[in-house]
């Protein structure tokens, strides 16, 4: 039996709020989910096992259920796992939902077939008290119902040049985007947005022009228009990290 | 025209997270809510008025929707008033979400006819991210339903000296409840009380002992039994105020 084959892999289940961190992946220059989980594990087995997620989500990004696995060769019960992990993550706002066990060729990453993610837009004049840095406050009046509308020009597979940050490391703009919902309820506005897989920056792209078909500085042909451009200088706004959420990830059965 | 009749009542929402504050009330050693608001005023107005309010919070215990008044002698438009205190406010967590001309004879406190209280229990195993310090977290399965039905002993008429502080300084342990709800949605338990008015203490003690009749080590009989004991030693257990909000104040009209 080689020695990778003794180990066993755990799938985690990961609600962060992102306002402390660089973002999920490990930085240099801050703290990460990725360094203070891997952290946490070597505390736990005294193995320095290296965690991979479903997304890499940004500074200020916050994750409700992020979907990540890592390898460990010590023989631990998955609910011990959790538990030992979320004591010693204390108190960094990190929190291990669940721990399972899963066959050793199942990647977090690579065996993800769907993304979901929520955007949080509050809309109202005062400013943000319990949710700073949670959501995006925008104090005039946006129309819920026109972005909606606006949105379904994303939907499907289309070049989403516009909606990509130059640091984007995909091999291709091509992306096949499975919905992109705009509702309401009071004064918050809801962004769904669900695809196989996002380039980097699209969600705040497209959340960032919406808002401004929602507060009527642009059309929904303006929107349809910034798509067909393929051209970065095209975004009309990328929206703040503060109102995104990863939400799950969906596996294949 | 006496000086007084030169001043205006305002009345003001206020939305505040409470965990940086020592309670609303001014206090000589930590932060208030009050001397935030009154000294945002003093900044807008110049002018040294005195805030009141529908409740006064504990320390750690939030606002969704506030009730307060001051008068000003300055001529200011209320939209212009909640405009410069929200300005002036800034970094503090708390927003004025509303600001209206009252009668001189409205008042926060004594014009108040109703209170209304939300207590948040999030109910799971791991620890908290995004809500450390805005609800109580109990890991073991708690029974709402056993917890609603237990709660209705506590409606209606009663002396509540076991669910009162001894700090209280109200005249009477006689108060009516009118409503004590609780329900759950996914691993959220919340628990609605409302009142003409509460004792100090009150919907922390009562939520503390539905929290021991959901873990199943106190009956609904243990709770009457602590009520009618009028003793504040037969209290199981006084709830932390994390979980607490004051929700709304109703007034007559």
């Amino acid at each position: 039996m080689s020695e990778a084959a003794a180990t066993t892999r755990f799938r985690l289940t990961v609600e962060f709020d992102g306002r402390p961190f660089m973002g999920w992946q490990r930085q240099a220059h801050g703290p990460s989910v990725q360094q203070a989980i891997e952290e946490a594990a070597f505390a736990v087995t005294g193995e320095r096992a290296v965690l991979h997620a479903a997304g890499r989500t940004d500074a200020g990004v916050h994750g409700l259920a992020m979907a990540a696995h890592l390898d460990i060769a010590r023989d631990i019960a998955p609910f011990r796992l959790m538990e030992a992990l979320n004591a010693k993550l204390r108190p960094a706002p990190i929190a291990i939902l669940g721990c399972e066990v899963v066959p050793g060729d199942w990647h977090a990453r690579f065996s993800c077939i769907g993304r979901r993610y929520r955007y949080v837009i509050v809309n109202r004049r005062a400013p943000l008290t319990f949710e700073t840095g949670l959501a995006w406050r925008i104090a005039q009046p946006i129309d819920h119902e026109a972005m909606h509308e606006a949105a379904q020009h994303l939907v499907g597979l289309h070049d989403f040049t516009t909606f990509r940050s130059v640091h984007c490391q995909a091999q291709s703009p091509l992306k096949s985007l499975d919905r992109l919902d705009v509702s309401r309820k009071d004064d918050r506005v809801i962004v769904v947005a669900a695809a196989r897989s996002f380039l980097h920056h699209q969600v705040r792209s497209m959340v960032g022009c919406l808002a401004l078909v929602g507060q009527g500085r642009w059309t929904g042909a303006d929107l349809k228009a910034a798509l067909k451009a393929r051209d970065r200088n095209e975004l009309g706004l990328n929206a703040p990290s503060d109102g995104l959420y990863f939400v799950r990830a969906v596996y294949p059965g």
